[in-house]
């Protein structure tokens, strides 16, 4: 299933450490994009970088307009909030949704306005309490990938190799 | 099970707002306890301004020494490192192992000293991919607990009530 991250609020400044948490995140629990609505090279160099050494055909962009995005999704559009409906009821309803349109993942730094809790068609919780966006973002991924992401291949230039003590990284 | 969590290399200017995820992720997902090694006031103020708002009763000491909690800490001791094992392979035998002598997970912000890949009793990884130690602090807890964490409730003052649509909050 195809899904793309919608990440809103970026301020460049202020978010650019959280924003490449959840990029990454995204990209390592097996979306195939994240766009950014403020422009953010640096972030975007990060990303690549990444996605450079480690593989996969990621994409990141930044300076996209969210509500363009919005509106020209096809797919099923699902917002993160601690607001929202418990995950472990709402991703069944999401994956059947879904189909094979793809899913629009949107994660708010700061306050969300209104109109994204209208527009998408589920206000997900991760758990209800305050967490992160990176963490809910994680989370909401392994449920809807249900747990494979986990054993994901990229083809990569550098591998990391599992073991016990220490660190075993092979150039491929 | 009791769980805490060891942040070491905490700098409070560069990794306030990730420290504050990794202690939010903390206390939503089930454990007792952060422990940070830098003294940073504003962390600990904003996590206690959570706590007392959400409940439970999560606990937040900055200021520790890491290598004294690493050497006098009873309990199962687990480095969060895309250099280690997967955890999906690591969970059992960590519960296993624990049994009621507690989890300490260390997670690292930037470079981790060697000292602790030795130290821990396990090395895991969540995905051996770059991700966030946010979200590979949420998966670990999310396996440790077999996602019962989801479904906790805390003793609180503010009350998130699941919605389809907007906010409901009930102060209690």
């Amino acid at each position: 299933m195809n899904v793309t991250v919608l990440r809103i609020n970026h301020r460049p400044t202020r978010d650019k450490r959280i924003t490449t948490h959840v990029a990454l995140t995204a990209r390592a629990f097996g979306a195939s994009t994240i766009l950014v609505d403020q422009r953010d090279e640096e972030l975007e160099d990060t990303i690549r970088d990444t996605v450079y050494r480690f593989g996969g055909d990621f994409r990141i962009e930044s300076g996209v307009d969210p509500h363009r995005v919005m509106r020209e999704f096809s797919g099923v559009k699902v917002h993160l909030t601690m607001y929202g409906i418990p995950v472990d009821q709402a991703v069944g309803r999401i994956r059947e949704a879904a189909g094979d349109r793809g899913v629009l993942v949107v994660v708010g730094a700061s306050k969300v306005p209104r109109e994204y809790y209208e527009a998408s068609d589920f206000n997900v919780a991760v758990t209800n309490q305050p967490i992160s966006e990176v963490s809910a973002l994680a989370i909401f991924l392994d449920r809807l990938f249900e747990g494979r992401e986990m054993n994901a291949e990229f083809e990569a230039r550098m591998r990391v190799i599992p073991s016990e003590r220490g660190k075993r990284v092979v150039m491929l």
